[in-house]
């Protein structure tokens, strides 16, 4: 397989764009993303979206965006795996240029979901849970995270209290961030006097559905070293699954799917768990970001609350998290989550996240889930000097 | 890139599946088409599917079939890309084969819509043209193909009973077969005299969607040669698109994705049209059978109609199609027809085609459109000696 590198990233503001369609906010993701590369160069362009259909009856979208972006009869295609679409996207554009189909293709996570109310998001939402057993009793993905919220807390012996670290850290991020859906600090207080959405995850907790895109593009050795240095490559990358319904799980609390991703994706890049100096993971919960840590082998089981509470995850700590805000600070894209991650861990990579730089980034993984971490896609990225 | 060929077929019969779900379909064509292979050998199943979250409310499909056909934990994704999904599924198999990052992959096409009622149906179907412009009109795909008739009638003075052979050609074929859904001889009279559907379609040139499930099992050379002869290659392998909306075309009557699709699979697989002994294109009405042939250079323009009426398109023609069935007989399974396309042109390769066999049938082209040629997938077959 040939080398793969990201040479081009673009994402417009997380938010809430009335005025705006999902192609639109794609295309400018997308032209921000190739900057003066022209768009016949681009040879496919894949699109991770989880909501047009449902939402906005809009499917096609893969050809939809490539008509309107210029990229005109380009192989294109769509991609839906609920949260974890932006990676298995990522990991389609990835082969299609390691395999030496293409040289050059592109890859956008788009997300409009804030045209329509809060209760038929929520039924859109839950199909990427298990319809015949939890979608159809109303259990929302928000109402499954706080179960397992519970189970952890009632398993590892820790408060509610011991989440709060992870959304007050995605916020001190996302403070600094200029795409971020939410600019400001809040403290552990906050978090736990807000109004409870699912018990015991409160409002601070749950992260915020939103709308936006970004992209990114993937190249060959030969094209990344034309434009020149920092050269980001995708050094391991990886897609695994697991079941739909949480009672089909031997351990509800072990995220199989984020573990053997995280595994084979770290094998394939020839790094341990050491080796990483920046992660961003699925956070629209604390819960979500401790399974993650423990289930990927960045934390003991039952130690992701207390490493977080000793400012492991902050961007000086030992497994920096949530740089750009995370789901919480940044905005929940959903589909398009996965490219928003690789976005900001190139940002981190190239030195250029301000005050959330986490100092000498190298080595960074991204991985995203879709549903209860039903699928899990997990991408490893390396700086390289551009004359090594 | 590495050779990849297809070493396992299975579909189930095409029809109204009443009392059974998407899942248990994909499952049965799944085992079916992976025989004794354990399911621990497969790496990485591609899910083609268009409707299962707009009519059946099941998102991340193709975890829940990984994890329901014993794969667990297996990389998995779900391609939509309206009736070109199937298509799309076999091109990133064909992808993740050349790329060696798996030298062993399933595909599966699945579709399940007669559980609810045809308006809600084609309410579905119609979100693969352009919602803004054309479906919010109730310009359903079929009045677009009408439409596109009428223009054709026009534009080459022919009449819309020059259409016939096309749907009586795989009514003749379907006959033969033990998936198709309608398997009994039609007349050009009885396509005539049939109920108007959208003028000038009437019922006999209209697909019927229908339920089923297809697989193929994609597979490296050396994985191949242990399971022995006919090798079945994929020699090329090519996505294309162009506009959601008609009126965005220069030309209605050009398909210029099944065009450019057509093209960079033969060329692909160093061959000519001359060379290719088979045809399955997408065919649910006999205008888009002549439409696809124009486009894809098998036939001059204007002079598909008359090819047909010469028989070009029966088994013993220049042109076979619709060997199976094709829409028409077979049943449009929407995401699933490039699937289930492929496995008919296996079985014309393998010389197991039966009353509908091409003699000596060594190289087949399928080709899948999404809406009206929105997407287009192109794959072509060649039948190797296991010596060779």
């Amino acid at each position: 397989m040939q080398n793969v590198y990201i040479i081009g990233t673009s994402a417009t503001p997380v938010g809430e764009h009335w005025e705006r369609t999902a192609i639109s906010l794609a295309c400018e993701a997308l032209n921000g993303a190739r900057g003066a590369l022209p768009t016949e160069r681009i040879g496919a362009l894949y699109v991770a979206n989880a909501l047009s259909a449902a939402i906005g009856g809009q499917a096609q979208l893969g050809a939809a965006i490539a008509a309107a972006a210029g990229m005109h009869g380009a192989e294109a295609h769509t991609i839906e795996a609920g949260g974890a679409s932006g990676g298995l996207a990522l990991r389609q554009a990835y082969l299609a240029v390691a395999s030496g189909a293409y040289d050059l293709v592109a890859v956008v996570g788009v997300e409009k979901t804030t045209d329509v109310l809060d209760d038929r998001r929520e039924a859109a939402q839950i199909q990427a849970a298990d319809v015949d057993w939890e979608a159809v009793q109303g259990a929302t993905t928000t109402a499954q995270w706080a179960m397992l919220m519970r189970r952890y807390m009632h398993v590892y012996g820790v408060s509610s209290d011991a989440f709060a670290p992870f959304p007050v850290n995605a916020h001190a991020n996302g403070a600094a961030s200029k795409t971020a859906m939410y600019r400001f600090a809040i403290s552990a207080d906050k978090v736990r006097s807000a109004a409870l959405v699912a018990d015991p995850l409160t409002l601070l907790d749950c992260s915020t559905s939103a709308d936006g895109a970004a992209a990114v593009i993937v190249a060959s050795e030969s094209i990344a070293r034309e434009i020149g240095s920092p050269l980001i490559r995708i050094a391991g990358s990886a897609v695994a699954t697991d079941t739909l319904a949480l009672h089909s799980r031997p351990d509800p609390l072990w995220l199989s799917a984020a573990a053997r991703s995280a595994a084979v994706a770290l094998q394939g890049a020839h790094l341990t768990h050491s080796d990483i100096q920046v992660l961003d993971l699925t956070d629209p919960h604390g819960i979500a970001a401790a399974l993650a840590l423990e289930s990927s082998g960045f934390a003991e089981r039952g130690s992701a609350t207390h490493m977080a509470r000793d400012g492991a995850i902050r961007p000086d700590g030992a497994i920096p998290l949530a740089t750009g805000g995370g789901c919480k600070a940044r905005g929940d894209l959903i589909g398009a989550n996965g490219v928003y991650q690789i976005i900001e861990l190139v940002r981190q990579l190239r030195g250029e996240a301000g005050a959330a730089q986490v100092q000498g980034a190298k080595r960074a993984l991204a991985q995203c889930l879709g549903g209860i971490g039903t699928t899990a896609a997990t991408h490893i990225l390396i700086a390289e000097s551009s004359s090594s």
